[in-house]
């Protein structure tokens, strides 16, 4: 009953040889990509072996294995501030892929550098749903929010020091923000959100 | 550049004068309803002798001043195990309500009586977008989300006792659910959970 | 004055030589079991040349010394939901078993796919007792609890990641579940777990 | 499916007239004993109205409504050790007694005064279950757990002050215990432990 | 050897009658202003009965007693988002200006209305401190932060709910901030905040 | 807009290219120092193959590439207590003399050896700006503000075992001081200190 | 075989009639004085009519009735910062005072005001035992600890805003002292210092 | 003005060629035992090369240069309950004994086998004061302290799993405690614990 979408594998605490027999069987049984997040470069070489068709994505450390047409509608926008937290930011765009997705990126900008952000504030008032990926700058989410009108996803990051304790520290200030129309998901969960926003962005359709 | 919707008025820590005259001058100067939560019966006395067609909702402590058309589209369901996360969950259904969309109950079952979730689950996988509010019952979100495809906003309450501590509890709970498809807002956020509700149901019209 | 079972082993801390003495001297004086858990294959090898005997669990990383004889009374049940809990479900199992009991296992089930866990509802109120081992799926034990008229013992585990905490988020998931009859362990702590459903499941006999 | 005893009534949160209503229903349609728990006196009084043999307890703040066979079978011990942790205690006990159970009660004994609790060694090892229930001597479960064999459940409380930090002191305590067969519930929740109790200690019968 | 001020009167935990005796002697024998904060109404009219010159401020809940010339030098900026921060907004404000500073409010903005902020950016630049006090919209130092190139104070208040958590949420929310140039005081100092502001904005004087 | 200095680079989560080419091309656009902090000795040796002239501190772990007039103006006094928390203050000096300032250092001094402290009061109360640097011994800023009239800028450091909580309670002593004039900044953060300490150094010139 | 001292009486949770019998009942069976700590006026008056003898405390609540020579031993100096930890300070010196002891107070000094502190450095080496109370001035027993040599006894209170969060940042800043010599007690728990002070202070004798 | 003993060396965070210079120095300064803790074996053979007296406790792991008359006075008791707190307990009994007291050590108790520590209970009454020790046993300072009359210095320790939290919950247990006459250090705080033993021990003499 899950919309057009095969459970993905989470890898950490399996074997690779236990991810690979989930991906062989996931991807005879079923007529959707398989995904499996979480995932180092020689557990990517062991499911090639047995699937030569499978991409691996370095940053995002994630694995898909495409089968039948391969849609792209809508448009869901990821915004992220830094660096350092485009693994999870691109763990939310492979996976919103994955599913059918349109998605841009919008990597190069934060709130330091406030007018980066507002002089593209026609993009984001123009995504018709918006995952925001920050460790850092926490703050950022608000201020997406402030300027957009659609639904905003935040995701915050255990990247940081200091008293970002692990990730609380954005996570309570997203949770706090007090621009309307935003979700939050776990610490790091680049995942549930691409696929919280892909179910939003295919709501109307 | 808001969607159709006037800022509404969060009243704590406003006098009550000020709550009519921000009240007035919304209702004035926008051709759409206004909205005022966390609202005591006096306040909402006020209100009334200046505008006589706001309307009080007990049990979430809302005013709504009506105004132009009223719709109510799409389908949104909101679900609650208890009858302490009442306010909450009204304070959702109501914010949703007046910003134009039609808003189910589903008041009458939790985890612990499975059987009676279970026996409603079709009226869960019918819903464009599904609200859960729960504080002692904190698992909720999870369940209903394993049994709904749909978009689920979840919303911890800080109803409960021990080490419930003000809402963390649900509200890890929520953050970490295996379910997918689910965004958390802030503890007792029921205004929030109706404002994103919203957005995303009215995503695709 | 403990019941037939000698003090078990806690292996961190304590070199392999300490390990070592203590296991056969316990093997000696005692005309029960011997348990050490939390045990390295390395341990196990120095164990296994004093005591040919002693059996190693790769997963559960725990060693069982047996003497006299073996029972199998009573039915508990082992209830995990993912491969990543399977360590401190079967330090769980294992430490039952040692102690005497019946132990089944039923590791294929979580509350995403809420389906399978109710086709398998009947097993769950014919147990005894119930182990419930989660941590990404704190809500496991409520559900189950919701099922099974039976004592639930929830076992926390640090496996997660984010807003997990190192095991806080499932802990106070459990400790704040709605269904009756649910006592908690420490988080990981499948041995507490094994001996507390040991003593409920010989309670009556 | 529950085993032999109707859904209990929480009464924080429901007003009044919610509560007659339920525990009129619930009296009417079941043949077994009805509790409310964390009732005030006033409450007591409006259902005594309607049923008059409903009966009161200040300390734990309980109304029972008995019905059918009352019986008291097996032997569960309620161990706390200040006149503060009196309401939890009593809650406990009194829940364990309306599910069909015999209770003793042992209210007089602390760590500090550890002599006087050594003196009653032999009542700690005769019983089938115990129930401690501490919030400043939250040390008790574990010392009460290594004098007695069978299982103990251990209830922290929110009474004490400073580092106590509402019961949180106490519930780490008990689940870091060093003893073995001890399960622990949410702070204050005298309730559940007199639930967990009577599954035990029926268990076997 | 403080920069000619007076040690301030800090009124929790002092009767009326200690505070009018310190105040009465800090008056004679310094010729600096005094300052008592955190009083309530009835402390100034005892205040005042012995020094008819005090004058008092409601929201901020502030005595002052002049003495000798008032400077007004240099600029400070107070900035905060909503009516419930005003009264650590105007603690800091009288604060500053009773150590003889010339300071601005900008009371009307916040970072959901991102553009009310914007159009007065030249402000936020022209100021040589800002205070930026914010509770709920604890994003907001970062943001001003990242439009100013003056020192910014920031100070987290503990007004909001849920997970706001007495102000923990914006305190790591300022603490995190990727803008440079903020220093963090105490959740609700305005006193303080005030006080480092003046140390500021007279250093170079 | 920022006082004439170009962003640093933060380098943890940057690949050592991705710095370099960071580095070059602020050195190249900019006429100001380059500063990277948190750079291992490798990433120093890269970038010193492209630009010769950057200089490494092997304490702070930073690299600064000199370029134009270098100012050494005003005064700040960086105080630290211990060897352990040395990293954390170079950062800071090493920030504010890449800025342009006058930075002196007081490494020799705790305050268990109080009378060392006192022997130093007057370089204390000449400094126009003090950054105090401590992760065990917490209460160091306390001191030094009461000793000193300036503006000090408290840096907790992540240093320390047991209760320091990764620096949360050096974090939580240092923002509850009761000496006046007291900012702080997030866990760690020499750069931030350097920084807010530069702004406020030049402030009056 | 407690050393010459009666249990004394916590009176919270307690009923003011149950307070009375155990006064009266601990004044007749033992030869040493009684004290009840946290008690209010009234208790006193009701203790008063049965053993008329009994002295009351208005600061510190609590009641002493003396019994037997009364010594008064050795030299403990309870230092303290502000008016508000009074309460604490006095529970902590009135215990002592029963229990024997010489009690000298320091009430009148806190680290910001450094100086003060200073000139009385010899009054603190010259104490047995030193205990220090602080709330929002948690530096004080390192401070005081760095000056003298004997025993410090650090008793954290309640006593703050914002991050003190309920005592627990003096709590952590005095477990992390760098000062040798110091334990702490429980926040706010002046009797367990005056206990733990007067144990030391009669140890040699 | 320190009683009798040169600062100690805590080696974490120094090289160990500061740690050599330093101990230098110290020995040939002072006419005091020199102490080092949480050394390394390597630091101690470059400390060996240079003092050939230098003696190294493996399990403690500290130093020990001994100089002029060794004084072993009155009776501290070290009390443990697990082989893994064997080095914070031991840190604690070298530092003690470096400082001239006669030490016992008592390592082979638990609270989980009551019996073996109340058959020592005479030694525990014969102590002039107690150091008791603990990481998952974190009750024990309060069983101790309700069976022994003198002073009781509690160590939590960070050894244990799941809920302990890095020592967190035996130092709540240990503030809480409801046995008298205990005062607590930091967590792994072997060195403070021995150290105000020691001006406990000595105060009388
Ligand atoms: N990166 C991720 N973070 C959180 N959940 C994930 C992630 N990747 C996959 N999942 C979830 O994990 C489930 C698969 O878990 P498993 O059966 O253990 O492989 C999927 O159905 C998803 O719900
Ligand atoms: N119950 C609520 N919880 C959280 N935010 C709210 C609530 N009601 C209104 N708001 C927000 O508060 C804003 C109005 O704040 P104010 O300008 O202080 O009245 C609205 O635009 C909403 O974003
Ligand atoms: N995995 C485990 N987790 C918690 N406690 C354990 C575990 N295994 C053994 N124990 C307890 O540790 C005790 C043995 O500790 P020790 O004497 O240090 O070996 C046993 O009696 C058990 O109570
Ligand atoms: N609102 C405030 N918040 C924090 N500290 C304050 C406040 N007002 C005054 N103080 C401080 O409290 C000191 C006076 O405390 P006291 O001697 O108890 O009146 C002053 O010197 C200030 O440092
Ligand atoms: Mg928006
Ligand atoms: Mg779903
Ligand atoms: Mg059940
Ligand atoms: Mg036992
Ligand atoms: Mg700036
Ligand atoms: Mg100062
Ligand atoms: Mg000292
Ligand atoms: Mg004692």
């Amino acid at each position: 009953y899950r919309k057009g979408f095969p459970e993905a594998i989470f890898c950490p605490g399996k074997t690779t040889d236990q991810i690979v027999q989930i991906a062989k069987k996931l991807h005879e049984v079923s007529d959707q990509n398989v995904l499996a997040t979480r995932a180092g470069r020689e557990v990517y070489e062991a499911v090639c072996r047995e699937i030569p068709s499978a991409e691996f994505n370095e940053t995002s450390r994630t694995i898909v294995i495409r089968k039948g047409v391969q849609r792209s509608v809508g448009n869901i926008l990821v915004v992220s501030a830094g660096t350092s937290d485009l693994p999870v930011a691109e763990e939310a765009a492979v996976t919103a892929e994955a599913m059918g997705n349109k998605v841009e990126r919008m990597y190069d900008t934060g709130v330091a550098g406030l007018h980066r952000l507002l002089s593209q504030s026609e993009r984001l008032q123009q995504a018709k749903v918006l995952i925001v990926v920050a460790g850092m700058d926490g703050v950022l989410p608000s201020v997406v929010g402030g300027l957009a009108a659609s639904p905003v996803i935040a995701v915050p990051t255990s990247v940081g020091y200091g008293a970002n304790f692990g990730g609380l520290a954005p996570l309570l200030t997203m949770l706090n923000s007090c621009s309307e129309g935003i979700g939050v998901v776990n610490i790091d969960n680049g995942f549930g959100a691409g696929y919280l926003a892909s179910l939003i962005n295919q709501a109307g359709i």
